[in-house]
This record gives structure tokens, sequence and C-alpha cells, in this order.
């Protein structure tokens, strides 16, 4: 069964918090200085032609002043209907929709949203993890990484600093998954 | 109330852990080559007057060929006594045992042993952090940062990626810290 390859890009502390408790993302603003680039984002973003949603991150989507996903496919991870012509919506495991997007020709999917990341990083369906972290020690919060997770060897594609202390590290799954969802499609 | 800077420096995985669940380090085993230099450890040694070792750590050591703090001051936090000349020991807070090596002319400690460290986390007293990351994601283990840490602004000092994937990130903390233990001494 194949499968896209799957990307998470996420901001996050040293300490890997992807948030605050309580999902405030307030010590990540000063990082979004206009002076400094996009840290890659737009690079990124032109390599991916689906976005696979969590639904709490798509909420928050719908109040940007612009749709930002325009030209890629898109789907919601949500148990609700969503009257949103431009979003397919999906429910459970991640598996069969990443299957089922392979044949409809998605080679490369950003998968996006705490949870969802999080559901990814246990059917061990990841397979490139861009994490930009910035200089700062949340010490509570919501971390990327939680126990439990499939042991996974990785290749590091790259690092970057910025003058302003975020570091971004760039790395791929090494191997096929051992009792993973299947060969990596690419 | 003035003390040394603190400097932890640890291996870690891609999700900052230490040691397995088990405390093995096996995945650690391979990035130990000789022929990949010692990833600046011997020159981050020099700069160190004073070696702070958690109980395991110190049992750790002493099962080595070669007692590896030849002309450092050695402190080990231990509820016991300890029949080594080569050691001093104490318990407790770490904050006055920190005062008491400033005291004594101690201005740079590499603190070591997972349980030190975190408690060291926890009394905010670490100032310099030197985390080599290994191109690995281990999934369980024993996390370097754990929820209820204080918040602490760092400043990133450099990186550095080796060919084998290993990065090192070094960070020093970028302001005294509010209900810290006091101002570091430099």
């Amino acid at each position: 069964m194949s499968r896209p390859r799957v990307s998470i890009y996420l901001g996050m502390s040293v300490d890997q918090q992807i948030a605050r408790p309580n999902g405030s993302l307030d010590w990540l603003e000063r990082f979004n200085d206009p002076s400094a680039g996009d840290y890659g984002y737009s690079r990124f973003f032109e390599t991916i032609d689906t976005v696979v949603l969590g639904r709490s991150t798509f909420d928050t989507v719908l109040g940007f002043d612009q749709w930002p996903y325009e030209g890629k496919r898109v789907v919601v991870f949500s148990h609700r209907e969503l009257n949103d012509e431009r979003v397919e919506v999906a429910s459970g495991a991640l598996a069969p929709v990443l299957s089922s997007l392979a044949a409809r020709g998605s080679e490369h999917v950003y998968l996006d949203g705490g949870q969802l990341v999080q559901q990814a990083l246990k059917e061990n369906v990841v397979d490139l993890l861009t994490l930009s972290m910035v200089p700062h020690l949340l010490g509570s919060g919501r971390p990327l990484f939680t126990q439990g997770l499939p042991e996974l060897r990785l290749t590091l594609l790259g690092i970057q600093a910025y003058p302003n202390g975020m570091v971004q590290l760039r790395y791929q799954r090494a191997d096929s998954a051992p009792g993973g969802s299947g060969e990596v499609g690419r």
C-alpha cells in the first residue's frame, strides 16, 4: 500500500513544546518578523500538493484574511460535516486516507495540527520533519513528542540558524518503518 | 548570592530523551566514533573548574578505566557517605552548594546526571546548555525537559552539524532568572 510522503513543519520551543498549556503561541510571535523572511516556508509549500489538517487548525485558518492553501488539495480531519467546498472531510486512521490520496495522485502531504501530528507520529507515517526551534524554554506546554511513539532512525537533511536565534532542523526517516503502514511512495 | 556559571552538556535523541526507559544508551553508541572526534567535549571540559554529579552518574564513572575528572573539583550529590578522597559529598538544594563553591573560587560548574540536571532546571540554576542531538527518534525514554519547569529565554550561541547527523546546539540564558537563585557570577 503506497502513500504520499508526509511532512510535518512546526515551530517549537527548545523544550519542544508547540504551544502553551492553554494553546497560546505568544512566545512564537516575536519570531514572526517579516524582516527575518519566512524561514523557508514558501519554498517548502511549493513542494507539497496536499494539506491534511486537524479540525482546530482548520478553524483557526478560517479566521485568516486569506485562504492560505490556494491551489492545494485540502483534507480536514473532523467528526462533523463541513460545508466548505474548498476541503474534503476525513476521520479515523490516517493510513487509509493517505492511501486514497496516493491513488488520486498525491505525492507529498503537509500534515498540520497538534493532535493530528501526534496521531501521524503514533501511526508512524511521518517521513519528513522540519523543526524550527526558537531560543526559549517554555517549561510547560503541549509537547510535540510524547511517550510511546514508534522508534525511528532519521537522516539529517540540513540545519540552518537565523540571526534571531531560530534554528531549523530538517530530518527524514532513514528506513521504511518496520510495522509501519507500508512503503513510502516517492 | 553569587554562584558559578552552571553548564549542562548532554547527548539526546531528536525527541530529547537522554536514555531509554531502562537507562540504556545503546542508541547513542554508534555516535561514540573516535573518527568523529569528541564533538567539542575536551574543549568544553577545559573551561570548567568543578564537576557536580548525581550519584548514579558517579557510580557509572567508578566503572571507567580512568578517573575522567583529573584536576577538577568534584562534588557528588548523595544521601550516603562516600569513601573517596577525590570527591566531596553534598545533598539537598543546589543553590547553597553552588554558593559555597563560588565562595571557594569556582567559576564554571559542569553539572551532570539525569536527575540532578532535572533538579537544576527546576531550581533554575542552569546557565549554559549544550544539547547534542543524534538523528534518532527514540519514542520512549527519559526526557530531558519535563513539564512544570521555569520559563527561560535563551540566546543561541552556536550550532554545529557533524557528517554523521549529530547536531550540537549551544544556548545560554538570556536574562537573570526572575525568582531564580540570584545573579549569575561571571
